[in-house]
């Protein structure tokens, strides 16, 4: 099935007013002007809309925000022990379906056009992204003596030659802390046959480092490297505890470090070395965690905070500058996943958000990206691109309301359950 | 003159639905039942918006939004001698006028009713509150061989008593780096006559703390003392570099800290010690500074920023948790300023603001506070009130399309000064 074509009129661009023909998802022409052509939907930005590349979320566990705030302010361990797992074991299938479709909400109202996503019961997960319009990859995932995982997974392997071209699998085992050396060896021979990328938490507490030292006499990446699972485009959810050694061994590999900022703040994870990864020349991509965890979903939020962060970290206000941060939000993440995307450009892939100028936020513009940056809320954001497809037009997507209420219907559901 | 009496029915609060009698700028009555009264306005939340405090932000340079983005990712020194301060000498009374309007304009997007501003041309900045129904405090700017300052401070000396109940004046001696020690004594001295509280960046940096050793043999906090100018709700912006005897010094004179994290996250000034103010029992307040160090001057952002960043620093998930950090951006930044606000309750000040419940960051809603601080962005405000009246209803802020003109055309034409 072929997209209808489409035509943006008087669109800022790099600090011109241009016109831009999408076709087939991709960004065809981008010139002054451009001649309406039959049967093609144009769109009139009026001069007051800016193009910027939209947002690709490297790292989030999406159902989860029907846990937005359900224990905030508690240590990892008894948020997870005694909030998040007793919870989770009363999730059902459709809860998932519910839970991803508020995140894409939550996505796609704060520009962002794809999200790798790592939970379980994934089919809810595969519905949800097919219907609302925006790319995702689905992790495989593996846990130690979760055997309930393997259906999930199967049902991914037998059926992602049928998902639209939006949806990639990927293999997501958790954790080097919850699964045992032979299972990440096995998962290692099945990416030799398979090819997937891999997904995976690494070094994300200062525990899981010391552990994997005394344990394997070896650091968390080191470990996952002797087992063959740091490959190109292995994506390193957190990456925090990592020696320089370490961080020129997954450059030489390939791998992509996935900064989380809020959720390493809010659980006290400790410091994501940005100016070390900066300075081996590592891509580094950006993600939001899950709602669970940070607790939204916003992209614009995550370059604020990596920026901030790295510059207090070094002592040093000339680190992470507003267009680092910004490509490390978008081509940086595009590119982890082999998406020839995050620039608004012809021959790139049709996603971009479309910016008001006209809002306080935006007011003046010295310098847009600084603007998107350190200033932008959500509603500076009019429209979302994906796919050569309006996800949101003019702060109005399809459905919301329809879908706010049978997630907060889920959730009380959910809630219920547990206390029962 | 009086104001029209406000009758807000079915308004979620404290999680029940009540009506509330505003009269006089106060919170008359809160019951689950009103009737309407003659002459009465009536606005019908219908069980949809819940009332919280409103924020006071207790540290900012309003007019500076001007100069939002100007100048990023640069150090200290550099950012205020090559940028900031050469344009700041080409400003117009008017710039301030039009960059205070713009201010205020995101404070009242973002929930905030109060403002402590610093800044000169204070004629503009008042102008800008009166017209738009805020509540400020105005500093007396003193500065080192700044004989320019001094004739508008002279014009807040002479009309202050003519400025409406929502605009105070307070001293606002720069810093300890910015005046000699004589010129500080004589601010004290005035202050033992005119009674006013004061206004002062405080230990902001290390440079700062290390100086004020090195010149005066004693800590920024205790020099400051040593010239009288701790004094009851005396407000010290940043107060980062403060060693244990100074947070007993300033607890037992009872000042306010001030915490102003984006800014000093992002000119990578220092952590606040938030742990040993909290320890100490001092009642912290927050700040957004200007929008050229921020970039922008919302409390939403600030709350999440300080519990984030007290987490990191002290790794410990439960240092300032939501409601803690909630009653620094409200009940604290009122009383430091002797407001009776910041609390929904009978015979406290009109103040607060209409959360909706039905936007994807609310929902679920399991700790209205929990969301608040670490999920929200400014649209899930719907309404503002202050002194009560509305500044903002149903995310309309009466001509604000000809403030923003206003202000991007006076950033413009300041640019162009400046470049000439």
């Amino acid at each position: 099935m072929m997209n209808t074509p489409l035509l943006l009129k008087n669109v800022l661009h790099n600090g011109s007013t241009v016109s831009i023909r999408i076709r087939n998802g991709i960004y065809e022409t981008i010139a002054p002007h451009l001649t309406h052509c039959d049967g093609e939907e144009v769109f009139d930005c009026g001069g007051r809309l800016a193009i910027l590349p939209a947002f690709y979320n490297t790292h989030t566990h999406a159902a989860m925000s029907l846990l937005r705030g359900y224990a905030d302010d508690y240590p990892l361990f008894q948020w997870l022990t005694e909030y998040v797992w007793p919870l989770e074991q009363h999730l059902q299938p459709d809860d998932v379906y519910q839970g991803t479709r508020l995140a894409i909400l939550e996505m796609i109202r704060t520009g962002t056009v794809f999200f790798n996503d790592m939970y379980w019961f994934q089919e809810g997960a595969v519905r949800a992204v097919e219907e609302m319009g925006i790319r995702a990859m689905i992790g495989m995932l593996h846990l130690k003596n979760a055997d309930a995982a393997g259906v999930h997974n199967d049902y991914l392997k037998q059926n992602r030659k049928n998902f639209s071209h939006r949806v990639q699998v990927c293999h997501a085992p958790h954790s080097i802390y919850t699964l045992d050396t032979e299972h990440l060896r096995q998962i290692a021979e099945q990416v030799d046959d398979d090819g997937m990328l891999i997904h995976i938490h690494l070094a994300e507490t200062k525990k899981e480092f010391e552990d994997c030292l005394n344990e394997h006499n070896m650091t968390p990446a080191r470990y996952l490297d002797s087992m063959g699972l740091l490959r190109k485009n292995t994506l390193l959810a957190h990456a925090i505890y990592l020696n320089d050694e370490d961080i020129k061994l997954i450059k030489e590999r390939g791998c992509v470090p996935a900064h989380i900022p809020a959720s390493n703040m809010k659980l006290a994870s400790g410091r994501f070395p940005m100016e070390r990864y900066l300075r081996a020349g590592c891509p580094v991509a950006l993600g939001t965690d899950s709602a669970c965890s940070n607790n939204n979903l916003s992209m614009l939020e995550e370059m604020k905070l990596a920026a901030l962060l790295a510059k207090l970290g070094t002592e040093n206000p000339e680190c992470c500058p507003a267009h680092t941060v910004y490509d490390m939000a978008t081509v940086n993440g595009a590119a982890a996943f082999g998406l020839h995307a995050g620039v608004i450009a012809e021959g790139y892939l049709a996603d971009g958000i479309l910016i008001r100028t006209d809002v306080p936020a935006m007011i003046p513009t010295y310098h847009l990206h600084s603007n998107l940056v350190y200033a932008a809320e959500p509603s500076c954001i009019d429209s979302v691109i994906c796919d050569g497809k309006f996800l949101m037009k003019h702060g109005v997507i399809e459905g919301e309301q329809e879908i706010l209420a049978a997630a907060n219907e889920s959730a009380h559901k959910l809630v219920e359950r547990v206390r029962k």
